[in-house]
């Protein structure tokens, strides 16, 4: 993966860069709560919101836009695969069309309670294992690009992927996320768990230093990685994640 | 129930009305196609499309939308109970809450898809069950109210129930609907089946008539209903269903 | 309500009887974990394992039985209405028909897992608002009693009820559960929450040790209620549900 | 691929086989109906039953078990992904684990239908992906053989894949099928689409006599496949398949 364009892009166009915190919300399903939402809209700037395909339902949507609008956080759209059981952490074969399609679907009816509440769609960032589709498969990336077009908002994804390939080509905004809770491999993928374990917040706020002095991520096998990044992705599902979000926030002051 | 405020709100404001035909699109379900989508958009004006909990899928909804754009058919959400099993007519206790939610998550699917194709919402009218609720409930029928006013469109559905009152309070445009495939009770209500079963043409023309005529619709035990209406739905289940949207066209000129 | 031939049936034919601690388990969903399925299994006599419907998946159910069957408690179905967003907890207006085929299925489901880990189906416990729904409905009933004759086991229900009456009538073995975390309303019916409070441990105590003594419950109200049971439910949502249990326990020494 | 062994076990142990004809039925889902199972079950000797999770409801599980026992055709379990949008045509990334545990729960739905009908379960034939995903995967593979044997049914496959392999190892039954409305690539793998073409009937008759006469079924790309096969499945889905199935059996004789 050539690196190089994706310093250019993000650091040149940005010369004193604000780093963001995301986290994924709204993924309660029901009366199956989950995640530490609150507790993270003390701290984060950007909320990515489920949308009901992989977790979430109408009335979590409604009330975590609420809450997220309510804390001055920014609001995105987290569309996942049509997989609650799996909770769009199974890989499924899709074709561009249907990637599209449940796009649209999704990032439509988030739009819905934005509405109603005021807020602006902030950003795409589609969840789990269409995530990681997208960073490899630049026909399903294509389809969530346009997406994006449609909704004027840009693509939060990986750094050196087809997620900022495609974006790049199109002229898609992309903002490119630094994961603390997840390791990466050698290639600079992420590695993706079906369930999440809980991170050091201290061994967070570590890579989040050394990636902002040195730009460096190491790998799970040591490979130091040049990752550039303009937002810092805590996954909500761990027990500790506010402790990481705030170990994150305190790393970046 | 008092038809008078019907008769005024609807005859007087238009004195030469139009009435427009509409008919539940979009019904189809991943490999399961339904009803006769194709041949009726070349007769009916408006179309009602399923948006994913009753029936219809992400990709069904954007091949229906694209089609009743090209054909010059206006566009409405026809959001649904979430019960795929039971094609969304098996009543369920829901709370208001409940159903402004999971309107706005529907309509708001659908306005995603609208708006690639460049058509604008046209209006809400809720499938089976769901129409039966807000029919009866005001409180229930509010919160579909809420959502029109959100999106700024009319709603569609029976003269001289909550759907038209609580429209009628809250300043949204109403559209009354006359079934032509579909029979009345003796109080005007609407004998929603679980399975459609083949309208005659003929005898559907000889409703419209009379209704154009006299304002006069008989429900099954043979009570004249005087029934306010701007638009005739043909259901698009029954085989026949092209034939009575035809029969229909001929009987409005 | 007629209780007299309740308190004969269970009362005359089990001498000295053994009340039962039941608890519905396995309402994890996915990554969604819920209730206290561990802490509960060291102390409940009976399992009321969720069957896909309002909750559980195969995975769930898989290590829901594995674990039940490791702590010798016995493991009875526990299906509901096929509504995930609502837990099952939302009354669907059902036929007779698909009640019973609803839970053939879901029976059927949990059957298979017994049967690979050598257990045996214990009974037959319906969940929610279908065990609501059966308590009033003769029909409805019906279709669940031919299901506990086609797999030879009895059915946990509410005394004075329908549940009880129909099995009475068919011969079909019925267990009457008595509730210590939920309310009753002043004719003997259960007041089902959509969600769950936490219930005082002393409390449920109270309530277990009036009913052994005096064989009376309080409803909401303050209504004495006269009501014979076999077996003590003990939700498992409520944070404090395995002290909940505990305290039964000690009650019923 | 080694079809030496196939050749013997299936064609020595049983020295003048009998071929039966296998057909996908129940897969309508609520109001959606789908194939032609009334018209098959006049002709096919087995049916696969849809269970629930690619498509097929309860209700219509129930009525295709008993319109299957009344024509005395033999009942297997017809297991899916999950995943009705895609009715378990588009892949997933599945563990060994979820594989299992899918498959226990279907095949213990649709055995509930059987215990009522007083039938037998005869076998296990996965649906769509699944069944390719088994026969190139042999942990998987494994799962389902597994299922079989806690059921003691056989397994039916394609000859030449982990489907037969596994089950050869595990000494699970094996019934090795032709398919005549499905082409094959030059390895033998199944090519399946997730709509179906209809086939023509004579092509169908006419490939199943020469694999009788000469063991031989063309690939797609004209290779000579040596396929051995106890069974000659035809797909329900598309309008002519009666007819097909028809001219199947009038090859048979």
């Amino acid at each position: 993966m050539d690196r190089t364009t994706v310093t250019q892009l993000s650091s040149e166009s940005t010369p004193r860069r604000t780093i963001s915190i995301n986290s994924d919300l709204g993924e309660s399903f029901g009366l199956h709560s989950f995640g530490n939402d609150a507790a993270l809209l003390e701290t984060i700037d950007v909320a990515n919101v489920a949308c009901g395909f992989h977790s979430g339902d109408p009335e979590t949507m409604a009330q975590t836009v609420e809450l997220a609008y309510q804390k001055n956080v920014k609001i995105g759209a987290h569309p996942g695969l049509p997989d609650l059981v799996g909770f769009g952490r199974r890989e499924m074969k899709l074709t561009a069309s249907e990637v599209e399609s449940l796009l649209l679907y999704q990032v439509g009816a988030l739009n819905a309670f934005l509405r109603r509440t005021g807020a602006e769609l902030n950003h795409l960032k589609p969840h789990g294992s269409l995530y990681g589709m997208l960073a490899r498969n630049a026909e399903l990336m294509t389809a969530a690009a346009k997406v994006c077009e449609l909704f004027q908002v840009p693509f939060f994804g990986l750094a050196g992927t087809e997620h900022q390939k495609v974006c790049t080509e199109l002229g898609i905004p992309f903002i490119a996320e630094l994961y603390v809770d997840l390791n990466y491999g050698s290639e600079g993928q992420l590695l993706i768990k079906r369930r999440p374990e809980p991170t050091n917040p201290e061994a967070a706020a570590q890579r989040v230093r050394r990636a902002l002095e040195e730009g460096v991520v190491l790998a799970e096998d040591g490979t130091e990685l040049r990752l550039d990044f303009d937002s810092i992705c805590v996954h909500s599902d761990a027990n500790n994640s506010p402790a990481v979000a705030l170990a994150v926030r305190d790393a970046l002051r």
